[in-house]
């Protein structure tokens, strides 16, 4: 286990005031974890009732507003975020006057492709073929090297497949660099994946880290729609292998989430995100300790709770419109969870956990709970 | 399956603004698992910082304030108490203009242990040998029928141990009468019992009833110390028996909690709480759905989660002050609630749940706990 960096508490936070930058649905669920633990919270968050702001005081402002920032580091004990698009400018004043879990140096590689995947191939971690690109030019040579299809993504900014350009001809490189409007890019070969999986990963302010059994991950139009935990995966060893670099070398403090895509058995890195993950959300009602829960136990110094699947688990995000609850919660096994935003196309609403004694009666509730999500919520 | 009251919705309530009557842990622990759900929570309480109060909108008032009560009822789509001492007078009005999960009718003979007995007698269910009790020459005639020793029991406003006196001579019996200060009572003949067990059970506004695996209690000074979960137990089906007289006797709605007395493997009944339980606060880490979110599922006519055991459990109340948190929960399998209260002697601050894959490890777990619990914090 790595030594703590030298900013790490030594003493752990009880009855802490935590303050999240964001307070969307993962602020949220990071509150009602949080505040079981007997904790209080406090957000900042532009929108006027984002989903978290009736579990703690809600501070309205921009991410980037520095007295706010400002404010929420002086009134709370330790800070976090549930979205990694946070300036990592605004942030780097207020972690010098209060904690910051995870730190400023984690977000500013997650949030820029390029750096990631630098930081990725330094600690030996496999990243598909890659080309930086910032002019039309630089789009065509990558191509020439890189072979098509490729995809073309904006270094920042991209998140739920935004940002994101399938180049499949030669032809496509002009509209495609015409649509990033002169952002820097990079250019990705197209891998031939099998499949999709997703590790979350912790490391508490003591060092302790923990890892959760992986998620095979299914994307429509680049959103999460199902995550699937099954009872054993030969992909395990590699993705916690990788994700401990990336704890150790970064000196991680929190929830991390890494998404690879596995090719002939070997798992390549997608990307990574420095928080609770979607792909996470079954652990609520499949783990003996919900992700939630224990970036809370870590961002505090607290011993980790066990990351064990106690039950084989599917999570299906709800999106756009929320289905009938009442036909689903009539299914064995199923959890309703809603976080209470207005319905809009694309739009992550809530998701239902299904646990079942075995792997095979899981699958087939999924199997009927999708048929009623579909019928009623098309993507 | 009994049919529904007249009463009961029949169209369930999705996002429904929930008010409940009491803001303590309990209703905390309620709001928790609602919000979860997509749903609001308004709370009526007279302290002015009540656990609760964080999770929503907080009245400040007296159980009985009329004008308060009627603002509540007529703010939220439906209405529940965490907390049976509710005086059923002031709560008869806003019954009529709001529902209202259980109903009067129910927390009426719920806080009166003569309405209770009588009520438990009609329909089948055993209680040990009682006297009513409005004098002393009353208590003295009692005494002689029953024997000693026996317990006085204040008829109203008991809990935890409150307003009861053992008496093992007849010389106890005037200083007990004077120290109820001539309020009604019962005397209960004492029960050579050879455990105490409770069953959490709930009925969903649409009838639908299910019932959580028993727990095994053990008292300390009147106050819920401990409660253990076995695989399976000998009197599980007596159990659901009497709990399905009760719930399909009252129409009841939402989660119901019995205590029993084990004599010669027959259940005797000590009392029933109209609300969500300590002894069933197991179920927040070891039952696939919590007592917490079948209750707000029963009272908005949901269909019922599953009530199945999924693991071992053992659930440790904190008491008096909170122990070191770090030093339990780096214990495997524990999980940590604090309900965020000032410490004071007998007060409950919080509970420890521990699970674990098999009975004999979450025994040893929950011996270690209780050594590192008493050690900090001795009862």
């Amino acid at each position: 286990m790595p030594s703590a960096p030298p900013s790490a508490p030594v003493v752990p936070l009880e009855r802490a005031h935590i303050g999240i930058i964001g307070a969307g649905q993962l602020g949220q669920m990071i509150a009602l974890a949080g505040m079981a633990l007997g904790h209080e919270f406090t957000f900042l968050d532009p929108s006027p009732r984002p989903p978290a702001a009736r579990l703690g005081r809600h501070i309205q402002a921009e991410f980037d507003d520095a007295a706010a920032l400002e404010q929420l580091a002086v009134e709370c004990d330790v800070l976090t975020f549930e979205f990694e698009n946070v300036p990592v400018a605004a942030l780097a004043p207020i972690s010098q006057i209060q904690t910051l879990h995870p730190g400023t140096h984690a977000l500013a590689i997650a949030q820029d492709r390029l750096e990631e995947k630098t930081f990725f191939g330094q600690h030996g971690i496999p990243v598909a073929p890659y080309a930086a690109v910032d002019s039309l030019d630089d789009l065509r040579a990558g191509i020439d090297r890189l072979g098509l299809p490729a995809v073309l993504k904006t270094r920042r900014l991209g998140y739920d497949g935004k940002g994101q350009f399938v180049l499949r001809t030669r032809d496509d490189a002009e509209p495609a660099w015409a649509a990033v409007h002169g952002q820097s890019c990079v250019l990705e070969a197209f891998v031939p994946f099998t499949r999709e999986v997703s590790i979350i990963a912790v490391r508490s302010a003591t060092g302790e880290q923990a890892f959760y059994p992986i998620g095979q991950n299914r994307h429509v139009g680049g959103i999460l729609h199902r995550t699937d935990v099954p009872t054993e995966d030969s992909a395990q060893a590699q993705a916690e292998d990788h994700a401990r670099r990336v704890l150790t070398a970064l000196h991680y403090v929190g929830v991390l989430a890494i998404e690879f895509f596995e090719v002939d058995g070997r798992l390549i890195v997608n990307e990574m995100a420095p928080r609770v993950h979607n792909s996470g959300h079954w652990t609520q009602n499949g783990a003996d300790t919900s992700q939630f829960e224990n970036h809370v136990r870590a961002i505090l110094g607290w011993p980790l709770g066990s990351t064990a699947r106690t039950r084989p688990s599917v999570m299906l995000n709800l999106i756009g419109q929320m289905p009938d609850a009442q036909a689903l919660l009539a299914l064995p096994g199923t959890h309703w969870h809603d976080y209470g935003k207005e319905p809009r196309a694309g739009r992550k609403l809530g998701h239902l956990n299904i646990t079942a004694a075995h792997e095979a009666d899981c699958q087939a509730i999924a199997a009927r709970a999708e048929a009623l999500i579909f019928g009623t919520a098309p993507l």
